[in-house]
C-alpha cells in the first residue's frame, strides 16, 4: 500500500483531505497581511498565548455555535468554556486521556471515525458500537445496550458516547436533534449506577460543510443536560487544512482537567494560527470561503454520486450525502473490501483508493467487523478524477465478480435520496 | 496568584515568555508573503501535511543539529530521522507515553524543567534527581544512583535520563559533552540488567540562545551510542513563541511509536507554520533575526546580573548565563522561597514574581525538596522592568529579613564568572 500511495498515478478516494484547488489563499494572504501590518498585533501574534486560547477566537466561536443552533445569549455558550486545540482531533486525544482509564467503555456509532477508534485502543479503552439508522444513532440499541451494561455491572466503567453528529466520518449520516436529546436522557438515567458523570461527546467536525437541507440543532440546544455536553468542532476543514485549529466546548469541570493536560501536551495552540482564524471569522472571509467551499463539494458530491450510479452493478448502495466529504457504499453479500480482500487487491492494481469500511467498526467478540462497505472520499480529487476513479473502482469490481456486470443507468438503489 | 497575574503592574520574573519587542514582525511578513504569494505553495502550506512533517523543515533541521555539531554528513543525522511536533513540548510528552508506563522511573536532573515533572507525574512515573555541577550533570551521583537502582532491581522500570543540556531551565546550566558521552556509557552498561534500552533525552531547547562562549556538540556527536539518543529542539524560542514548531531527531524505532501517537494527537503539526520556518531559515532570515536575540538577550541578562549585584545582600549567589532566559538564584539558609513562603508572599506585595526553586525538585522521599532557590526570567519583561523587578525582590527580601540589610555594590559571589 505504502507503494502504491507513493505512485503519482494513484487516484485516492481514501485520504479525508480537502480539496486543494479551493484552499483559501487570497484570503489567507489578505488576512495575514492585516494581522502583521499592525506592529503590536503582529508581535502579539508571534508570542506565547494562554493554554485556553486566545480571547477573541474563544469569544467568536461560542457565538458561532450559538447562532447556528438557533438560540439567544445565554449560559450554554460561555466564551469562558471554549478550549483552542490543535484540530478536534487533539480534543478528542486529550478528551480520552482525562475522562478515560484503561479498562474503561466508550460507547461509539457503528460504524465510526477510525482514528478515534485506534485513539481508545491507544489508550487500552473498549468502544462498543451503537448501531446506526438514516437519521442516526439507533435509540433502541442504545437504550438496550445501556441496560446490558448495567445487568452485567460494567455502568461504572462507562465514561462517554461519542457521536459524529453530523455528516458523519465516515457514514455521512447526520444524527437528529430528538435522538441527541434521547441519548442524554438514556445516558442521564444511568449516572447513578455509574456513580459519575457519563458525557455525551458531539463530534460536529463536519457541520459547517452542509450542503444540503438544514442545519441540525446541536446537543448543547437541549438545555437540560448541559453539564453532560462536550462539544468538538474545527476550523482546520472548513477553511484551511494547513490551519490546524479546532476547539471544544467544554463542562467547567472537564475544562480543568484538559487544562491541566493542554499545559502538558504544548501549553497552548499557536498564537499565529489562531489570531488568523480570529480575523478570518470576524472580516467574513471565513464565511465566504465557507459558502463557496459548500458549492465546492456539493457539485464535487453529485459528480461522485453519478459516477457511482453509472458505474456500479446492481446490489451496491450508497446514501447521497447532504455535506461532509464522504460516501459510504455497501457491497453485496459477496463481496468482501477489506485491505486483504480481492477487491482491495484489484482495486490497487487498478490505481485507486479507498478506506475499508472495516477499520470503522469497534472490536467486538460477539460479531465478526462487518466486511463489505466502503467509505469513498470526494474531498481531495479533482472532479475529473473522482469519475476515473469510481470507474477503476467499478472495474476492480467486474475482475473480481469474474465477469462484466452489466452497467445500469438507472437508480435501482432504494435508500438514495 | 491568579489575581496577581492579572495585575497589569505586576513584573513577572517567571514567566519563560520570550522578548515581546524583539519578535520578528518583519521577517514573518517577509516570508508569509513569499510563501502565500505563489499559488502552487500556498496551497500546499494551507493543505493538510505528513504526519511526520514537511520534508524540506525535516531536511533543514538535520542539516542544522549535523552544523551545530560540526559533523561531516554522516549517518547520524538523516532527515527520516526528524519529527516535526507543536514545540518541543509535545515531543517530551509523546516520547514519555512511547515509552514510559505507569510505575516506571525517568531520571533527571536536580532541578529540572518543571513542566516535564508534571508530565512524568501525570503519567504516574517517577522522577528521580542527578546532582548537578557548573558543567552539568554530577556523573558520580549518575553512577551511585544507577549501582543503588541495580541493586534495588530497578533498572527495569528504568526508561530515560532526561537532560536540558544548555543553558539549562531552571539553572542555566550547559552540560559538557564529555558529561554526556560518561552519561551515555552508563546508561548502557545498565542495558543488559534492564532487559532494554535506555535512552538519553537531550532537550537542546536553549541551545541557540547562547550569547557567550563556544557551543558545546550534542550527545549525537558522541557516535557511538547514536542509537540511545533523543535529541529534542525547537524553533518557537530562537524565533517567535506564537508559531509552536520543535521537533525531534528520533532513533527509528522510537519514532515508529512516536508516529502512531502523533496520528492520534493530531496527525500532523500545521503545515503553514512548517513551511514559514522553512522559509525562514533557507533565506537566511531566521539565522539573522536569532543573532539580534543573541545581542538582545545577552543585554538583559547583563541587566539582570547588575540590578543582583546592586541589589541583593551578601548571601544571595547565583551564576551568570551564558545563554537561555533564566538566572538561578540560591539564598541563604533563613530564607525560604516557595508559593507558601514569606518571601514569595512579601514579593507579592511589591508586585514581582518569580518561579519558586521547589517546583523544580523530583519528589525524593529520602529528603525534603530544597526551598531556597528561585528561578529570574530576563525574557519576557524590558531592560527598566528587570532593574525595577530586582529591586522589588530585594525589598521584599529585606521586608522578610525584617531589617534593611546593607546594600552591597562589590562582587561577593565566589561562582559568579
Amino acid at each position: 500500500m505504502a507503494t502504491a500511495l507513493a505512485r503519482p498515478d494513484l487516484i485516492s478516494l481514501a485520504a479525508g483531505f480537502t480539496d486543494h484547488d479551493s484552499l483559501p489563499v487570497k484570503e489567507a494572504r489578505e488576512v495575514l497581511l492585516e494581522l502583521l501590518g499592525t506592529e503590536a498585533e503582529a508581535r502579539a501574534a508571534l508570542q506565547y498565548g494562554t493554554t485556553t486560547g486566545d480571547p477573541t477566537l474563544r469569544e467568536l466561536t461560542a457565538d458561532r455555535i450559538r447562532t447556528l443552533d438557533r438560540a439567544s445569549p445565554s449560559t450554554a455558550y460561555p466564551a469562558e468554556r471554549v478550549l483552542v486545540t490543535n484540530g478536534s482531533q487533539q480534543l478528542l486525544y486529550m478528551l480520552t486521556e482525562a475522562l478515560c482509564d484503561p479498562g474503561d467503555l466508550v460507547l461509539v456509532e457503528d460504524p465510526t471515525y477510525f482514528v478515534y477508534l485506534s485513539i481508545l485502543q491507544s489508550h487500552g479503552i473498549q468502544a462498543r458500537g451503537i448501531r446506526m439508522e438514516t437519521d442516526g444513532i439507533d435509540v433502541a440499541h442504545l437504550e438496550t445496550t445501556l441496560k446490558r451494561l448495567k445487568s452485567e455491572g460494567l455502568l461504572p466503567r462507562l465514561k462517554l458516547f461519542y457521536v459524529v453528529s453530523y455528516h458523519q466520518n465516515p457514514a455521512g449520516i447526520t444524527t437528529s436533534f430528538e435522538k441527541k436529546r434521547a441519548a442524554l436522557h438514556l445516558l442521564g438515567g444511568c449516572e447513578r449506577a455509574a456513580g459519575h458523570p457519563i458525557y455525551l461527546l458531539e463530534d460536529a467536525a463536519y457541520r459547517e460543510l452542509r450542503f444540503a437541507g438544514e442545519d441540525v440543532k446541536s446537543a448543547l440546544a437541549a438545555g437540560e443536560s448541559r453539564d453532560r455536553i462536550i462539544y468538538a468542532g474545527t476550523y482546520s476543514k472548513p477553511f484551511a487544512t494547513g490551519i490546524r485549529i479546532g476547539f471544544g466546548l467544554v463542562p467547567a469541570p472537564v475544562l480543568q482537567v484538559l487544562l491541566r493536560i493542554k499545559g502538558n501536551h504544548d501549553f497552548g495552540s499557536s498564537n499565529l494560527l489562531q489570531r488568523l482564524l480570529a480575523r478570518a471569522i470576524s472580516s467574513g472571509s471565513y464565511g465566504r470561503h465557507l459558502e463557496e467551499l459548500r458549492r465546492r463539494y456539493a457539485s464535487k458530491a453529485s459528480v461522485m454520486g453519478r459516477a457511482l450510479g453509472a458505474e456500479m452493478p446492481d446490489g451496491v448502495r450508497w446514501q447521497e450525502p447532504r455535506g461532509g466529504l464522504y460516501y459510504w457504499a455497501s457491497f453485496p453479500q459477496s463481496i468482501s473490501t477489506g485491505m486483504n480482500s480481492k477487491l482491495f487487491q484489484a482495486a490497487l492494481r487498478q490505481k485507486v483508493l479507498y478506506v475499508p469500511g472495516q477499520l470503522c467498526y469497534a472490536g467486538d467478540p460477539t460479531r465478526r467487523k462487518p466486511n463489505r462497505e466502503m467509505r469513498l472520499s470526494f474531498g481531495a480529487e479533482s472532479e475529473t478524477n473522482l469519475q476515473e476513479g469510481i470507474g477503476r473502482l467499478a472495474a476492480a469490481l467486474r475482475q473480481v465478480q469474474g465477469k462484466r456486470a452489466r452497467k445500469l443507468k438507472t437508480s435501482r438503489n432504494s435508500d438514495r435520496r
